[in-house]
């Protein structure tokens, strides 16, 4: 078991299988030469993530073939447990419907607004982490 | 109230608010070029959110008077409703503990390994959305 600074790293399998189980997920992208991180509800399809974003988003416009971070996790705050998967790759935004069709992806749009422009993420780079429960963690200080 | 494409967006007042109540959160970053995301269980001190790492990691050498953004969000799955706040601001490693004391902050490293560099993120720039729950969002594709 490889260990990164006492957290325990995921292979490669262990990581998409994470990432197409979940269904939010955290996308990071720079909007005017500043970082920021949007959380969007997700399908993996083929190995690729895919969510929908609107026409003219800042978001949307970030996204246009850009290298972006896709980052999921989940963390238990009571027992201080859990894992986060981190994927890098190119983003596209997917217009054709034989491509990728969005009325047949399970995507609903969560928020009203229009949210009809699929983006799709081909993971390069995948890479996890699993913090598993460091002993003294609990005592309080 | 003040709409951004379906989400309502929130006051700066909400968004520290939000940030004060919260504890793990997610630091986006680059690394070797690329953009990364690590979440980090953090406090909120002053203002600004201060968070240990360890000496050494990735993460500790991108946060070196790096531009980064933080985000924190609560998202229910089930009803797809939620909160996400994003504060940008220049990350510092705080060496002098009688700025910044790591025994006195309520933050025990929840993994295992060595975390005692205090980072710190002042906000420069802090804005937040609220997911309200779309009628359709629940009809099946």
């Amino acid at each position: 078991m490889l260990h990164d600074d006492g957290l325990e790293l995921l292979s490669e399998a262990d990581c998409h299988d994470l990432l197409a189980k979940h269904a939010v997920g955290r996308v990071a992208v720079t909007v005017g030469g500043l970082p920021a991180v949007f959380p969007v509800n997700y399908v993996v399809v083929d190995g690729a993530i895919v969510f929908k974003t609107g026409e003219g988003t800042k978001l949307s416009a970030a996204l246009r073939h850009a290298v972006v971070a896709f980052q999921v996790d989940e963390i238990d705050r009571l027992y201080h447990e859990g894992w986060s998967v981190l994927a890098v790759g190119t983003a596209e935004v997917v217009t054709d419907p034989d491509d990728l069709d969005p009325e047949q992806l399970p995507l609903a749009p969560w928020a009203g607004g229009t949210r009809d422009h699929l983006v799709r993420i081909r993971p390069e780079l995948i890479s996890g982490r699993r913090i598993v429960r460091h002993v003294d963690a609990v005592t309080p200080v």
